[in-house]
């Protein structure tokens, strides 16, 4: 059984909307374990749309269009389906009839304009839509399906999660598709791939890997009966890749690197403080977005203007005035970072202090030049970066490199 | 002109990850006046994608592929354009060189793996990609144009509104549309709505609504010959809008809340410090964010423990221990605001303190509850808000009104 989605309507082309019920469907369909090959979208436009199902008929055997149901003349999806599969249009009674009673119930005044939604392919049954006025439309003709959901995720996913979905199971293949991400850190994408090499070529489940800005996914998607036996043919495979990859997994599916990073630390009772300047909070904003952060963390500084690095934190003015030095420099970063962990009587303190762009100071350290300090019952260890891109990418990566400095940290601590 | 998107990865028909990217070329395509009637989305399958673009060369004169130009071996986009091209698949020398010099800048080990991103169809130029690794191509033959674009955001939306976008400017057909957006703070969306409403009905250019967390937008669209011509129609609509909403709009298109709090405090030559609990640093990285903020933010504390508040913002014990006060108090957000500004030397100080959820400590105020304190030249005031929805949302909020707060007092002071 192979499904193909048409997404019909001028803005999702013109990129007005996103296109969020196909993301949905897609995300049902992979569970109900049926195929799902290609996606089409088109403008309102009624040769285009029948010529994009006549194509999604010939290779798929159930069709879903999303949108173009409504009462306004570019809503065209039921005539295109109709022309695709040669069948005349037809108003049905019982759908003026549910319109007429939805306008009076409302004390909306009846418009004729909304009979467009009463009509339909001479095949079609209409699908309740209790969320909107245009019923869904299921027809069967000559052994494919076609599908028609109205756009709007409020009618849409209620008819995704419900009925529709109800009926989709029948055609599940009796497999589904299941997947589990692995989240690493501290490692580039090419350096993960070289290490998982023989399992990137794994059938079932296949293993993909993906880049963001200072992390590296890897996606195992199995197929099989069940979701349980799905789970039991991704472990193995999860398993191997944890092995291969050691401390920089951080994490699976969902869970955040500030996430992971909370966690060990009340596993552990250990609490952090930051002093952050060219984050400007940010690592204390990734902290606390954990739900349950206060147990670990406690707060910080944001000493982003040099005098309140002073103020503050109370870094030497002699530092921070020095030419060579600085306050873009290992020096700094590691005044900061001790000062705050005995201001905060925490664990560990993290500072951040570098050079995010997008224009370098006179005799500034280059664009991109971060030092990260980590003071922690072993004494303060500093690390310099130079990360490359712009403004939001540098403050994120240095994010990034300082909560798996914390992590690593306490991970080699035992 | 016409133009079609081919959107490549699985990922995509699986719902893993929402094309973005065809959502912002999508935009980009109908502000520079080229017909767009087509996007297909297909998986890493070198023989449906090159089926695909052969459809698409049927039909469009430009087509753009989006994704699978990665290392990795289900990286097929290169491979399948060579294919429906015709076109032998040559590696391009100069792209190595680069690649390796990518590699050494940052003191990473070279894989041979990497070389795939080298491969190109013989008649294809490569488009530099100056963040990542793999670059985009541009391919002419036969009449047709292919481009290939990086999947990733952080390359792709670079490239689109950077040299790709200079390169399609030639094709622009004549009608092009232009979008302005409105951005309204303080007010709710149905409000705004009711204020606006006569303008709701105007065809070109059309005006349409979209609420955001703490935020209303209005988007007017406009066609005309020229974006000159389609700024004139949007013009006194705009002006007739602003006059309206008055100082509840706070900025147009991409500004952000934060930036026009900037945009203020640096005309203005006002200072602003922070002293954050709830919200964690996030007030602090949103005016961070913003390039040259230091011209007006010095940095604040994160009090996020209660220890803290009284360790580095001096708050008393008494205050914070009592039970019917406590930190989450308008006392608290008082005399945190007040302490920060004595602290920083700045004209104004901002304090948040409240409680984002999930639960709610014994005794405490319901999840929801955030005050907002500010104190500046006129003295200090503090507002008490009750937000529903779950944390993120609450934080987000938070942010938004202390933000609005700033700002509305700095233009009242004139």
């Amino acid at each position: 059984m192979t499904a193909e989605i048409v997404s019909v309507g001028t803005e999702l082309l013109l990129g007005q909307i996103a296109d969020t019920d196909a993301q949905h469907l897609g995300q049902r369909l992979a569970e109900l374990g049926i195929a799902h090959t290609h996606r089409q979208t088109v403008g309102d436009n009624l040769e285009r749309l029948a010529d994009a199902l006549r194509l999604a008929l010939s290779r798929a055997d159930i069709v879903f269009t999303v949108g173009g149901l409504g009462p306004t003349e570019d809503d065209l999806t039921r005539e295109a389906i109709a022309k695709a599969l040669d069948e005349p249009l037809k108003e049905d009674e019982a759908v003026v009839r549910n319109l007429r009673e939805w306008f009076a119930k409302r004390g909306l005044q009846w418009i004729e304009s909304q009979r467009r939604q009463a009509m339909k392919p001479d095949c079609a049954k209409t699908i309740n839509n209790p969320n909107g006025t245009a019923p869904g439309l299921l027809c069967e003709k000559s052994g494919k399906i076609v599908i028609a959901l109205p756009g709007p995720p409020g009618e849409f996913l209620p008819l995704v999660d419900g009925r529709v979905g109800d009926y989709l199971r029948r055609f599940g293949s009796g497999e589904v598709i299941h997947s589990r991400i692995i989240r690493i850190c501290g490692l580039g994408e090419s350096v993960v791939e070289d290490r998982v090499r023989p399992l990137l070529s794994s059938a079932n489940p296949t293993v993909a890997p993906y880049a963001h800005p200072g992390e590296v996914h890897l996606r195992l998607t199995a197929k099989a009966p069940t979701v349980g036996q799905a789970e039991a043919l991704i472990r193995p495979v999860e398993a191997r890749i944890k092995e291969l990859l050691g401390d920089a997994v951080f994490g699976t599916d969902d869970t955040t690197l500030e996430q992971a990073v909370v966690e060990l630390l009340v596993r552990r009772r250990k609490t952090v403080a930051v002093a952050e300047s060219m984050t400007g909070g940010g690592l204390g904003e990734r902290l606390t977005n954990v739900a349950g952060s206060g147990e670990a963390f406690v707060g910080g500084i944001i000493a982003y203007d040099t005098v309140l690095k002073t103020a503050l934190l109370g870094i030497d003015p002699h530092l921070l005035n020095d030419e060579r030095r600085g306050p873009v420099s290992e020096e700094c970063a590691r005044q900061m970072a001790i000062a705050m962990q005995r201001m905060a009587r925490t664990t560990f303190a993290l500072s951040i202090t570098g050079n995010a762009g997008p224009t370098s100071d006179r005799g500034a350290k280059p664009v991109g030049t971060v030092f990260i300090g980590l003071a922690g019952p072993a004494g303060c260890a500093v690390k310099e970066h130079l990360f490359h891109g712009e403004r939001g990418f540098i403050r994120r990566r240095s994010q990034q490199a300082a909560l798996d400095t914390l992590r690593q940290s306490i991970l080699k601590a035992g």
